[in-house]
């Protein structure tokens, strides 16, 4: 009998042993030897949300609507609805308008462990960091690393400036950029277009003593008094919309660029040289894909530009929050590992096959065609390769469509008109860099509309 | 031998029992029921450098600076030093400059486990939320929710905009609020001595058309065509740097007020009753005491004015950073559990405790005094209270004393000279929301000052 008890608690005291050395397995070497206390809540709520199941179609966040319960909805793409975002709407509108970036959401749902960040409810909870600067001097390091890795950008010696995406820093550079002394005429901010029109409209709504905003650049070249005449010109490489690889056109002594490197990474084109302007602006949002952070930076040559970048920042934000530059230098972190090698994989590839499939379906089309840009050397990936911009930039070439959004609209495909980027209405840009559900529903009305054409040419 | 290696077995089997039983508990109860898996790098991170010992004079932040090993550095409190921030430094510099408001830390501190946030890699990385709008409308339902509680603003039918920190809400107002017809002139902006001086800095730095920095509000009163005229008046209440509650000085048709409400909690007045105005301005910074975070609000009427507001923002910033809306949201659940009572006792403990000590010592002084703030009733705490504000306004008494700075300068204490806020250098403004550290090192250097001035009576 005693016998038998001790082998019965032999069974169980050897279970009891394994269910421990489990726990202990989950607990210390699964989680790298700490055991949570205070981070559970945060963690194990953050996972429940993410556990959410929305079909492929959506995503639930954590401060998304809760409706009954304790979850948030689903969120669910253009075209998929229900509660898990599974039913798919045929008839519904392909949104290749706006430029957010979710081509790269995938790419971080495989980086999940490493990219997650918890921010401690104490977490630079002060105006500055302990240099008594605004800026991380880690996240400042990390980016100057990463162009030097990439090879898209010179650095050293240069001054680098945060802002609130690229939006904020391209208003302070205008600022810091146009003349002091406020008795002569304004600078005349120029661009050549087709241009991305914040430019135009953030000049516009500062409409200020020192600035103003005199359209495309081209029309001032042969001004008289062109040489004494004080220019900013906005010149943006890779262009935003044609992807073209802009350089400056006005030179002369009073001249000064601002350079919009925002696409300037190798998703979208090859990175023949470490571009050297003397003032450059970058974002995470075409790097990382994270538009929503508003996070952005310049690299400037002149200190004195940079000092007063500084000081607009200063005046009109106090710096970036302290939150989006903890959860950048996490993201950058993750960027950087292994030579950064997975995140321009997966970004040139998804971009390349994009573009492979919208120039077959325009190829067979002779309505539409789509802008040429000649093959660069990409002294990232070593080798001569096609562009892959972000967006498409069509061109409707029949006589009568003289509105090319129009004719998308009416096939379902919303872009953004040529007129938005002071162009003729003959073209439309299609953003080629959102989710996939809308590149496939964008290409899939598209094929639609050349297969008719097709079949009109028949007739 | 049976029997003892079972009774042997016994002891085993409980022990590894009680074990499991903890194991399980930790994960499930402690954890709620969740087995963690991509959030627990980050957590373990997040755990690791909250663990890092400072001597509770310092903190180690995780994106802080890494010398050796895996682990961020200290970083110390004014006055103290060394790898663990175990020196004091007697003779240091009492800072008593900037409004960091660390006086709270130590709230978040107890707030731990419910405070923490996990952004996950994918959080949010689009421009909008899914009602195609950059502000998070579960954030704009807790902010509603607070005022509410709080009885510190009217919010129902308002229009609720969000900016980085009330800095930027307060360039937004006064651009919405300027003349639309640029060919009016400029707006004058006005704000009654002693002001906050970013409102004169931003309106300069703007350098616009349509408004112009212009001086003290008082000095207009008497203008001859005053009622004709566009006023932008500043309305600071509290006010910044001396407490009191101010109200509008200018009326006519054409001035609009912007009521800067950053204060108007009760760690630092009694709430007599739900501010009204049109325009009003609120920021976590003096709330939570998240400055770093950057994240303000305005309280809008007239939708017009909003939506210009909302304007300027889409064109300056593109809205706040989604990552900081998300702790935006997780700070505000935390100070909304049980009334917000854990929060608002702590932070009027604090300040009203700080308020007793620094009203003593200058009781001591004939060199010395202190503004004079008469009690409030506050509906929050349902009692007539005495006001704690963030700022002494601290003035030197002797003829001799002309500038205040230079005297407390002398003494080892940093404040902030009159002058900045349009004021005379008789006066100085003590912060007395920083750290616990910063407050006691302050006090001590005032004693000091305060002793010596009995002991030179003497003589």
């Amino acid at each position: 009998m005693a016998k038998n008890l001790s082998s019965k608690h032999m069974v169980c005291l050897v279970s009891s042993i394994i269910l421990n050395i489990l726990s202990i397995i989950n607990l210390y070497v699964g989680g790298g030897g700490w055991d949570l206390s205070w981070t559970r809540r945060a963690a194990t709520e953050a996972e429940a949300v993410a556990a959410v199941y929305c079909s492929g179609h959506g995503r639930a966040y954590l401060d998304g609507l809760v409706l009954d319960g304790n979850l948030p909805v689903c969120e669910c793409n253009s075209c998929y609805g229900g509660s898990d975002c599974s039913q798919f709407n045929l008839t519904c509108i392909a949104d290749a308008n706006g430029g957010d970036p979710y081509f790269l959401e995938p790419f971080w749902m495989q980086k999940a462990a490493s990219s997650a960040v918890v921010v401690a409810g104490w977490h630079r909870m002060g105006y500055s960091y302990h240099d008594k600067s605004t800026i991380s001097a880690e996240l400042e390091r990390h980016i100057r690393k990463l162009h030097a890795l990439v090879g898209n950008a010179v650095t050293d010696g240069r001054h680098i400036l945060f802002g609130a995406g690229s939006t904020q820093v391209l208003m302070a550079a205008v600022y810091a950029l146009s003349p002091l002394n406020s008795s002569s005429s304004p600078a005349r901010v120029v661009v050549s277009i087709p241009f991305y029109n914040l430019y135009q409209l953030q000049t516009e709504v500062s409409n200020s003593v020192q600035f103003k905003f005199e359209g495309d650049t081209s029309s001032w070249m042969n001004y008289s008094d062109y040489a004494n005449a004080n220019f900013i010109e906005f010149v943006t490489a890779p262009n935003n919309p044609d992807g073209k690889l802009n350089k400056a056109v006005l030179h002369s002594f009073y001249t000064k660029a601002i350079h919009d490197r925002a696409y300037y990474w190798p998703h979208y084109t090859g990175i023949p040289a470490p571009a050297d302007d003397d003032l450059m602006i970058f974002t995470i949002s075409k790097l990382t894909g994270h538009a929503g952070s508003r996070f952005g930076w310049a690299v400037v040559k002149d200190k004195a530009v940079y000092e007063r970048m500084a000081r607009y920042m200063e005046l009109n934000t106090m710096g970036v929050s302290r939150d989006t530059q903890l959860r950048a230098l996490k993201l950058l972190k993750v960027v950087l590992e292994g030579g950064a090698r997975d995140l321009f994989n997966f970004g040139h590839e998804t971009m390349s096959s994009r573009w492979v499939k919208i120039r077959k379906t325009v190829s067979m089309s002779k309505r539409f065609s789509l802008q040429e840009i000649p093959p660069e050397n990409c002294t990232y990936f070593n080798k001569i390769r096609e562009a892959s911009p972000a967006y498409a930039w069509l061109k409707c070439e029949r006589e009568e469509d003289k509105n090319c959004y129009t004719v998308l609209e009416a096939a379902n495909i919303i872009g953004r008109a040529g007129k938005a980027f002071g162009a003729e209405d003959r073209y439309v840009r299609l953003s080629l860099l959102r989710s996939q559900d809308d590149f496939d529903v964008t290409l899939q009305h598209l094929n639609k509309l050349v297969l008719e054409e097709g079949g009109s040419k028949t007739i």
